[in-house]
């Protein structure tokens, strides 16, 4: 074995198909000679390469990149490529050397050797497969954990009683965080490739709830706190959602107190012969018959109200129902899909 | 066919004419002389180019970028550029081969050999065109959908009740959230080139609604809540609201429920002769009445603030059918617009 | 006319005073020999250099760049530099190859040959300016419109009537819109220079009237809501704003409605003789009045409170009114110095 | 000793295993020969080398890096690496040269000799390990405390009294207010290595707390303002929470004020003759009667929502300790980790 | 005067001891030999240094940095490096061709001669002071004035009564901002030092304040709106508190309206003679006193609950100062320390 200046032998480069960018690693003038007519070039690269990667299931992605080594110039003929060392050996080696920031393990590396064949001749060739896993921590703990909380801060504003917090506004300052939240994805997310990756759907779906409940909760809003312009309700709407709707969402109807009308018409037909002490009497008589219509109709609403805040409740209820079922069918399918993509 | 090292044969350098970094591709010191004359130079090269954009139609743009090849010394007499592959098989080469990030689809490439007549003499170059079409999914996903959620939120944001909800902190909480939004935008668009983007535009246009309709909200609210202290409705406005804006947006006119102010004329005018229990029931009756006229007025409000709020809520709806009809108008103009060129 | 290598001329170099990094364009190894003479060396040179920015009218601005050619060793005596093409020709070819990233529009170049004379002898230069054009699209829309719209909000909110809406919450919902905002704006404003850009004069101004008139306008609210626990109103603060300054902003002081405090007096100062009904009603008076009083209170204030709040609403108006007109002053004022500069 | 340029002599070049990018320091042509057969080597490098960090203690971690030199070529037989000074004198002397951003403290260095043995031979190799303590300041001022100082917020919301103010909207505004926080942490956090770091499990946990603490406010919300529409608080539930757990957070009993529906009753069941005076008594009592249930209702609840309201009270303020005895467990046991970690 | 190529003397490089980066300014392969002796090196170079910066007064600082000129190989016996220039004359030339971002201002240069002495020689050196003082307007604009405009809210913010505004949500929403506004300060600021900037204790002092004053307005707004579920206020605070600190804080106190208790008890103990009439008063009088009571007890609140108010308006207002006279004495002593640092 003798180590030669590289020059003075004229040897061939070995070149790396996948190779972007210039060699930056330091220069070693030498080959290795071997007896035995091998020759052993120990020379560093650093190679900056590309690899496609598959990030439909991000971040519980596994990449298989490939690093193809072979003489630029010298057909098959002339120069055969030799695996130095079994796949393990460079397995172990590896990740006794390899330094990465955190993100990728390295967990098998497999050799193949090939032929690049062309009509001019075929060369000699090797290929490297290098599997990566990554490690899904950082982003399970700063996307998928704060955003499965907001999902379920959203669920639970449904318990917000609307007519004494504002839930519509509660509910847009939850998606304003929301957004705020896509910023920090668009900083840790990858660029999309091909396919979209199932987190991005993940996201959509979650702002698409959010944006729906907080557009059903506005709508009910209208409905409790509006409903004093409305007219009468249709009959057919409060036969479906008071009679049937109300029972599928556990919501028995209530019976109408019917007693405060009774009351009030025999006092507005007795007339009484004028007295001053009865007149006086028939005045205050007649306002407070005003103040208590005022009063009833501030705290109790008209009776057409009622009947429309009663279909807002029960909606309201159906709706939720319906929020917590498409969330639980669209993430379980969504970590179906994960986990099987993982496992495989 | 022989491979010769470049510089024993002083064989000129092939120049592209849009490069704009050095090369750092590795080297290849040979080229292949055919017996035919041809001479093939197999060099590899690392472009860094720069290719004008038309992003009018971004994120659904396709661009056509050109790459030319041609002797830097020579004329055309001397070597004449030969274009060795088709089209197609380039094509299909190149999608073989090419790693973008996921952004570009590579749709066409087109050869046309060119020459360029300088006064000196002419020389012979190849020009490439490489036709690329952007994946809009991405920009789709993070841009247009979450514009359009808040712009949906704030389109049903009318619905909210005036008087119990805060309808222009809802609306300022929206539009806090999209200049948030407008954070992920700088981020994600490309700087604008000559012609402004449409979607540009379109943001534009959506940023300008939401703060319109917040400023219509102020006022509606100014109208709704302050009408207190207000002077009496002037007479044509009274009419041309209530009687014809009030027909277009459906709104009937209420009937006023003249009642209340009969009662009270004649209660003051009474005055029945002293006696002590007869006193007492008038006091009673007088603090009775001052209550119910305070009631009165806290829950119905004096007639002019009601015809005031009257007047809001009809103007509320009308400008709320205006701002619907400029959405649907300025939305189907952009899609068309969006359409067409990406049909083009 | 011969093309001959360079090193075999030894053809000193043309160096660019302006230079600030390595030259990475391609090399060119020929230089042109006329037999008139003259030399023409067709070098292509990635210039990276800087110019001296003047942002005072920041996005309005026009800068004026100078690149000077010259030989880095011999003196004018033995060479002296020659414009080849007009400017017009140079304008006119750089027009046509130039591609920016769209920002700068290059509206002139303009050739003036110069000497550096230092006493060891001179040297011959050409200096070439260059003038470009910000194209402010980009600005104007994701600056200036969004910051004038919020401006725009920040006016409005006057409109909120105090009693109702929390109006402070509403102007700081808006001043954390803004500072998002400022987030914006640190990406894309460039760094200030020795003057400092009119558009953070804009900037500055616009956020100190914001804050400012949320300044006010917790002030009011103080007057408005927490005035049950002020003493009386001095007098001359009571002539001052109510008389004078309440005609200013053309709110006539609304006459006292002095009715109910009449009622009062004589009704706790009669002392009827013991009797079981009358004694009844007695308490039913007393009863009563208490809750009258109460009632009264609570929806009118008492009479200090309601000067206080009249006052505090005198002052908001004033206070609305300046604001406007300073507004009006410092807006006209920048655009004033932007057009003159962008005309200049 | 003299010195001779390094092509001169063929002396080799001294490696470093851990190099990682080409060497930009200036090139030094001369190695120092002595009479003694030493061989100094001057040389300036400028080494960009990679260290595996261990940031599970981070920003209190203190990092242990190596550098390697070795000859590349040649057995230890005819190189043998020699340490120039002590492990002390190079410590002070780069304590004096060193420069860094402020970050990173150089806190030892020690020097070992060491042999890497290949079956072809050995070579002899120098270890020197680099002892760097971050400096946490930054991280505490801008991290950690704003952290405790939103922890701390929430924890004395739940002193915000549900009735008169939204406390769900505050939380909602905090939580909004940490996902910002957590934006500017991702730019400031290093990204998580094979460990996780304890301050990655700090800030999870805070958010925990956080968005738990919000859902206990809308549930104890729903409790105490939307149980007008429950049915009867369970016997069980109701001695449970009201006798055993309001002991426990020491909420004693109220004795419920059985007053008001004792009056009730007689006043419906009297059928007094039917005489004008008389009857009109009756309507203002029956009048009377309807307003001040309606009053009663209104001020204090039904019965059923006075019990529920308990109920929320006592469960609030028991998850309020049980939230306080949490975080002060997993604080403190976080403090204590790092304050071992960082006294190792 | 002539100039050789510099290869064809040998003349050895001149080295810059701070040197960081490779030299990457155009060659110059000449130097100036004067029959004088002295040799004029005329090379241009480009020098990427570190200089340690003091930013303890950030952003009034001035840095002090240093450039040392000696040759690498040759002792002061062999070459001496002499001063060309003044620095004056230095400092006029660099002004007039200095380029900088606009931050630094060029504000002095000295020039020492110094000797490195070697135990194997003496190098002969000169080193050159660069004096840069950093243009503060930026900063200020920027993270200055916002700042203090965001504290000046936060306290006007003590002026919104706590009974009709949420001031705890107002200022929930500030310290969101402040938030917003750290990320834009952590993009501006340079990473800390050895010493922590006085401008990082300035922003961590505003945070705390905000942080503290919150903790004030919940603590306050427990005792305000929660009082009702309080048990009596012990003596010793009533005494401390009402009559002590209130006269501290400028607020009388105020004497209770005994009157209404007076009323109540006589018509209770009252049995009079069953009659219809007389009957019917006594259930009118026993309503209207239940409404009375309730009425009552809403508007004003127990008295246990008034007192307990009076005490949070106290402790309020004392905070308030306290918290202000806070703000003065550390904002004035940051001024300070700011202002000598840059005189000096």
């Amino acid at each position: 074995i003798v180590s030669v200046p590289r020059e003075q032998l004229w040897v061939p480069d070995i070149n790396i198909a996948e190779y972007m960018d210039e060699d930056k690693a330091p220069k070693t003038p030498y080959v290795y000679l071997y007896n035995t007519g091998h020759v052993f070039d120990d020379k560093p690269l650093r190679v900056v390469s590309s690899c496609r990667l598959v990030i439909y299931t991000f971040p519980f992605d596994i990449q298989n990149c490939s690093l193809t080594f072979g003489p630029y110039l010298h057909f098959a003929t002339d120069i055969r490529m030799i695996q130095g060392l079994t796949s393990e050996e460079i397995l172990n080696q590896s990740q006794d050397v390899l330094q990465t920031n955190g993100e990728w393990e390295l967990t098998g590396i497999s050799v193949a050797p090939s032929t690049l064949a062309l009509h001019e001749g075929s060369y000699s060739e090797i290929k490297y497969y290098i599997i990566l896993r990554r490690r899904p921590v950082l982003y399970v703990v700063n996307l998928l954990i704060p955003s499965c909380f907001l999902i379920t801060v959203d669920l639970f504003s449904f318990l917000l009683p609307l007519q004494t917090v504002d839930r519509s506004s509660f509910k847009m300052t939850l998606i304003l965080g929301y957004t705020v939240f896509l910023l920090i994805m668009n900083d840790l997310l990858p660029v999309t490739g091909e396919t979209t990756p199932l987190i991005n759907v993940f996201f959509s779906i979650s702002l698409a709830l959010m944006v729906g409940s907080l557009l059903e909760t506005v709508l009910i809003t209208n409905i409790q706190c509006g409903s004093s312009q409305y007219s009468a309700v249709p009959h057919w709407l409060s036969i479906l959602v008071l009679r049937y709707l109300a029972v599928v969402v556990f919501l028995p109807r209530k019976k109408k107190s019917s007693q405060h009308t009774v009351f009030l018409n025999p006092s507005l037909g007795v007339k009484p012969p004028p007295e001053p002490a009865l007149d006086e009497l028939r005045k205050l008589s007649r306002d407070l018959l005003a103040i208590r219509l005022q009063v009833d109709k501030h705290f109790q609403g008209s009776e057409t109200s009622q009947e429309w805040q009663m279909i807002g409740i029960v909606i309201d209820r159906l709706l939720f129902g319906l929020y917590i079922v498409f969330i639980a069918v669209s993430f379980i399918t969504i970590i179906c899909l994960w986990s099987k993509h993982y496992a495989a």
